[in-house]
């Protein structure tokens, strides 16, 4: 029988993971609203952000009460102080998506995303939808070897971020400046959703492991 | 005589303070490097930003530990809480200046901003350097009147980066897509810059009046 203490701190775990969960679904409708101009999507999104946003007032609150009430020390202190950084993440997550989302609403009928790009949209939607399913894995289950796939999966998220850039720097791009400015924001709303989701579970790592990677080649590229 | 507690605390107030000094000359430098084309200045700001990661790292671990040796409760454990999540803010701000200085670097020998946008790109640079000193001294004095003031700044920074998709968005944008991807890029820098400093502040006056202000306005732009 886990004490009060573990008790309360697996009560945090489920809602971060329900944070992720939340996040992924949204991440994942913007998408398709993205690509499919579907409005009513859109707007879907945009509302459900709310959610997030509350969830994550009420993890904090229950660890600064946790803290309070347990006054933990050591790895106990630290798993909680480092709940709330991932709750952090976990928000911003759910903001991004709904970036995507307003893209998506703002261009209606028509799509953001003119049909040459299509794919690497739809491929940077799924792999944030992978990464977000195996960051609430590593946090249900400390399991770090979903965490060193998900800095892959990371990887894979920079490469189809520098095919966006590659589309609009090439001297073929025929879609207009608005369609370009689209474009460069879409990209990095992705990139950093997944930068966020590598932050995330490289918490977990280090909480299980005592070892921190450094974040240097995070949001370090050259645009 | 403050006590051993709140002499910890004042040590990272001091801190956070010297964090919005380290942003503030950061984004200041950044936004003559990017103007000028100045590659010394734009490597000197890649450098820099080293210094303010290093402090947030110092400034959490004197926090975590302080959690540990002193156990707050209340008013007390939310302040220390409330350091932790400023230190967040303030780094992110020195990233998003490393982030217009790399932009400086990768179109050097040219400037990356057109000469039709090198006034609000200076506006904006202004702005930022206005905001992170008012939050300098929300954080030492527990300013609430700058902290107001402090949001009208942003208003008016919210508006430099409608100006800029204006621009973009005129039929006669002729500076091409390269540059447009880069104003896009730059805009949202200084937009988000300016909405960090915002929420630090907001923490600031939340603490002394414990009214806090929803985030609803702030990266809520429909691009």
């Amino acid at each position: 029988m886990r004490d009060s203490f573990h008790q309360d701190l697996d009560k945090i775990s489920d809602q971060l993971v329900e944070m992720t969960r939340l996040a992924g679904s949204a991440m994942s409708r913007a998408t398709t609203a993205l690509l499919d101009a579907d409005l009513q999507m859109a707007e879907s999104v945009i509302a459900a952000d709310e959610q997030i946003d509350t969830l994550r007032r009420e993890l904090d609150e229950r660890s600064i009460d946790l803290l309070a009430r347990q006054q933990p020390v050591a790895t106990d202190l630290r798993m909680v102080v480092t709940a709330m950084r991932m709750s952090a993440d976990l928000e911003r997550m759910g903001d991004l998506a709904r970036h995507v989302a307003k893209v998506a609403r703002l261009r209606y009928p028509n799509s953001a995303i003119p049909p040459v790009m299509r794919s690497t949209v739809l491929e940077m939607g799924q792999v944030a939808e992978r990464i977000v399913v195996k960051v609430g894995s590593v946090i249900a289950g400390k399991d770090i070897e979903s965490a060193i796939t998900l800095e892959r999966d990371d990887d894979e998220m920079d490469r189809l971020h520098r095919d966006i850039f590659n589309m609009l720097m090439d001297s073929k791009w025929t879609h207009g400046t608005e369609a370009a400015v689209d474009a460069t924001l879409v990209g990095r709303y992705y990139e950093r959703f997944a930068d966020h989701a590598v932050s995330v579970a490289r918490r977990v790592v280090y909480l299980v492991t005592g070892e921190w990677q450094t974040d240097a080649q995070l949001d370090n590229e050259d645009l």
